[in-house]
């Protein structure tokens, strides 16, 4: 018998991204096209109707083999209703009915997630949380974002609002201001973002460094990341504190979901494997000892094919429920 | 035909409750045994057999019509395994397999369950939270504990660890000490005892208030409540900066599960509407726009009675399994 397949749908700010996934979570193709937001939702959904055509023909299975498409999306969604409200990176994107769009033009059941829960899920089926029973992935980038998955369920919310794991407040008294216009965030402290303007802040107060080479507005984490390894003593202290604060609140979230596997993603993974051991030891020093022994902390390893291929498994369970 | 009916117990420091409970969530029996923990484990397990019988008793219904029993306990447990590895109030208990005892005692399907997390079952059965799809139970208490229901099921953990909600560090700079060796725990400072603290160091600081007729060792959260109440400045500073901490701490976690519902309980609602009104304003300020408008935040229903309604809860889920 042939395997099932699906086709995931990642739909991004600047690339719509496609993929026929089989039923042991592998994909089968891989597709980009270019989201163009600028050009306003009509186009956008045509594009991710020619993404589905697209991830199809690339691999010469005909649309009537695929079972169920799965579509993740950013920004503020209506979950249930298969809804893009709006989205900051998608201007013009307003009540968008992305599931009922896709599921007309193709016939198909058809599940909507938001991004970051859609990339846990897939790193549960068959990433780096393969065979785990409970999953939290943080995705490290411009921001903080995460996605929670229990006993095969993505943990939405009731309001499609869980997970915002970069909006935990870590500090009162001297509070970083965040991109979300609150004070004190993780995502404060601990994105890639961040982790520049730390570094730009300790350059500004006149700390010798190796940095100073670089000018200070295109200054990125990954230069910093970089520059520590190296032998930079400020890039180092400025990674150890990144190492921390992140500690902190993975353990503030182990705390309340005791899951089994931590998963880190996005961008900042590229900070390698010292980095990832400064956090966890960081963790084991914070945690209570249950869970610091036992949860399991890693990088992602579906890069980012993690949003098509869990888009998919948003899919699948739409076909294959949930036992 | 008649309601299937379930045992409930829950074992405390002092007192071991029990009741028997009908298959709508209501008790039909309430009683209370001495626990006596320095008496040992066995008496403790004996006591909780007599509990058993005595709630089937007040009640007249013969033991065979229990359709099953659940057993909610303090400390560090295996879950799944049904055991009380160690307790902090109930020295000498030790390995304790509470579920193996019970159930080969009475020959009927037994559960075994944290009693934060089985109270929070209980207001989501039959409390506070009935009707809604996921619930937050905050206790709030000596320290603060908690419990997380999904879509009819706790969320346990991987390690039984889940739902330590009072154990998420919300302060870096100045962190305050928490009973639990840890430092600026959301438990150091929105519990009873951390209200209380902070008023002794507020007298201690030299500001005038009606508490300095009370001996500063024997400052309770309820005098400080009175006070605020009574309209003594010091204390409602103290009750103000309480509301915000604990809206802190409440947010954070709407930012990560985004419940329907946020229900507090503990002996600090004796603060009344008044208090509540304040952490939900504070909330709405601190909260993202949807869950601060959507979340519904409120006192427990249950009382005391939560630990075993909800332990009875865990003994139906047994026998009628969660869709």
């Amino acid at each position: 018998m042939e395997t099932a397949l699906y086709i995931g749908v990642d739909v991004g700010a600047a690339t719509i991204k496609a993929g026929v996934v089989d039923d042991a979570g592998h994909p089968r193709s891989a597709v980009n096209l270019p989201t163009e937001p600028g050009r306003g939702s009509a186009f956008g959904l045509a594009q991710i109707g020619a993404a589905v055509r697209a991830a199809a023909d690339a691999t010469g299975s005909p649309l009537h083999r695929v079972a169920a498409i799965g579509v993740a999306a950013p920004g503020l969604l209506d979950i249930p209703a298969g809804v893009i409200l709006e989205a900051a990176n998608l201007p013009g994107w307003r009540d968008v009915r992305v599931r009922e769009h896709v599921a007309s033009t193709f016939g198909v059941p058809t599940a909507f997630q938001n991004d970051a829960n859609a990339a846990a899920l897939g790193e549960y089926w068959s990433g780096a949380g393969r065979g785990a029973r409970s999953l939290l992935l943080l995705t490290l980038g411009t921001g903080i974002g995460g996605g929670i998955v229990f006993n095969d369920r993505i943990v939405e919310g009731a309001h499609s609002h869980a997970g915002e794991v970069g909006h935990i407040v870590i500090e009162l008294t001297n509070p970083r201001p965040c991109g979300c216009g609150r004070r004190g965030c993780l995502e404060a402290y601990a994105s890639a973002t961040a982790v520049a303007a730390r570094a730009r802040e300790a350059l500004a107060a006149g700390r010798s460094s190796t940095l100073h080479q670089k000018a200070v507005e295109e200054l990125t984490a990954r230069d910093v990341f970089d520059a520590a390894a190296a032998g930079d003593s400020l890039a180092g202290e400025v990674v150890e504190e990144t190492a921390f604060y992140l500690a902190v609140g993975t353990t503030n979230l182990m705390h309340v979901l005791n899951p089994e596997v931590i998963v880190f993603g996005g961008g900042m993974t590229a900070a390698g494997a010292s980095f990832l051991d400064r956090v966890r030891t960081r963790v084991r020093e914070l945690a209570f000892p249950v869970p610091a022994a036992g949860t399991h902390l890693c990088y992602a390893s579906l890069g980012n094919d993690a949003g098509f291929i869990g888009a998919a498994a948003c899919a699948r369970q739409l076909v294959r429920p949930v036992p």
